[in-house]
């Protein structure tokens, strides 16, 4: 499993407050944290900051990686911005995201061809999110295909199905678990991904849902997801999950994270 | 979903002592708290009495269904204790089990049909339990087409695909998984269901596995299961699964519990 640690994103009220004040020790506990817990990429999001962005973004690129020694998940809308972060970005970046509007692609593309990152491609394009798995993986598909007609290689594609909350769309989780299925048919050498807090929003005991949800996408092919990491219950669902489907030879990975943890 | 309550298993010490000391009250007490848990059956299973067993099983289901107006899951390979059980069951029993073993079929084939019962078909035959998922759908497919044409209502079969121990069959959780897709796919009125302890026989942590396995079986189709109807965590991932799955409309049920917990 490939974790994106989600927290350092200005959205979060107290990251907000930590960058306002460029509070580098704050910031890079947070990045630590999460690499501690075993994140792959740390997200960095600081969108909320709109105009700032294209200089906050390489600055915090440039704090985090001195901190830890892990690639990042460039996380912005913004061109302009992941084109900065990724000129002082050490490593292959993740970039987040690109998708099949014609803007959009046509400005992220370069950045990733010329950087040698990964990509997260969201399946949707200019007609917008599709209802149902089929125009999902539909989106999904081109966006595939035109990525591997530019030369961008299937392991370095994080195709995200796109998670809506089930509390406004009550189809939303079949509709993701079903797309992410015919994803890993369509394209088994590529990654698939997930937001998954998006799945629980507006809902009550949201942990409790995120994990839940957690387990049953990684039984339909999900491989890597943006997540909190230092959730303790999250780490188990995925040791759990893991053991579960046969990716842990003899159990062991499970057995030790456990006795490890009742030892402590 | 369809929970059958497991903890009247003469397997557990406690209920052991309890049967063997004839305690009425624990035995009604550990029925209640079931039924008061969300359970639709109560599994009786009195199988370490060996000789005992045929007469035990008749006086468990007299005593339980005095407590409870739940029909019970009588749980026995022995067809003359499942026999005297039916004759004093209230209402349509949960015959657990038959299967395409030859003789089996025989013996608890003219139960089924007499009774009225439910019963849970084991996806096996007299070559055993399959390897692969093709092998148990093929036992499974054999065994309710059989069922179908001796007269037995497609919704009073429950398919079991038959969970094993992850720890010692690294493959059996995927096995089962995709079992479960292609009974659905197969037998769309039926029911499946599992004993869901089995699959972590053996490791640490059986909770957080059996929960973890649940969410991913239910995502395939699981509509009934064997289990802990008490344990909390279990009743919190069946509703996250509900709301996830559209199975709830608007959320509701899992609002409206996890309120009233919330409450208490």
């Amino acid at each position: 499993m490939i974790i994106v640690g989600e927290l350092i994103n200005t959205s979060r009220k107290a990251m907000a407050d930590a960058v306002n004040r460029r509070d580098e020790g704050e910031i890079c506990a947070v990045a630590q944290r999460q690499a501690d817990s075993g994140a792959a990429y740390i997200d960095v999001n600081c969108g909320t900051f709109l105009e700032e962005e294209e200089e906050l973004l390489p600055w915090l690129v440039r704090i985090i990686q001195e901190q830890v020694d892990l690639p990042l998940c460039l996380d912005s809308p913004n061109p302009k911005a992941l084109a900065k972060a990724l000129e002082v970005h050490r490593g292959k970046a993740l970039i987040n995201s690109i998708s099949g509007e014609e803007e959009r692609f046509a400005q992220v593309l370069p950045l990733v061809r010329e950087s040698g990152a990964s990509v997260i491609a969201l399946c949707m394009d200019d007609e917008g999110i599709g209802e149902d798995a089929a125009s999902r993986l539909e989106a999904g598909k081109k966006l595939g295909e035109r990525l591997l007609n530019a030369g961008i290689e299937s392991e370095r594609i994080f195709f995200d199905p796109l998670l809506r909350p089930v509390s406004t769309e009550s189809e939303a989780g079949q509709v993701a678990l079903e797309t992410i299925a015919r994803l890993k048919l369509a394209f088994p050498q590529s990654h698939i991904i997930c937001g998954l807090s998006n799945i629980s929003f507006g809902l009550p005991k949201r942990r409790l849902l995120n994990r839940t949800f957690l387990s049953m996408a990684v039984a339909r092919g999900l491989d890597s997801a943006i997540l909190d990491p230092t959730d303790p219950e999250i780490r188990l669902t995925l040791l759990a999950a893991e053991a579960l489907l046969g990716k842990d030879e003899f159990c062991l990975n499970y057995l030790n994270n456990i006795r490890e943890q009742e030892e402590n």
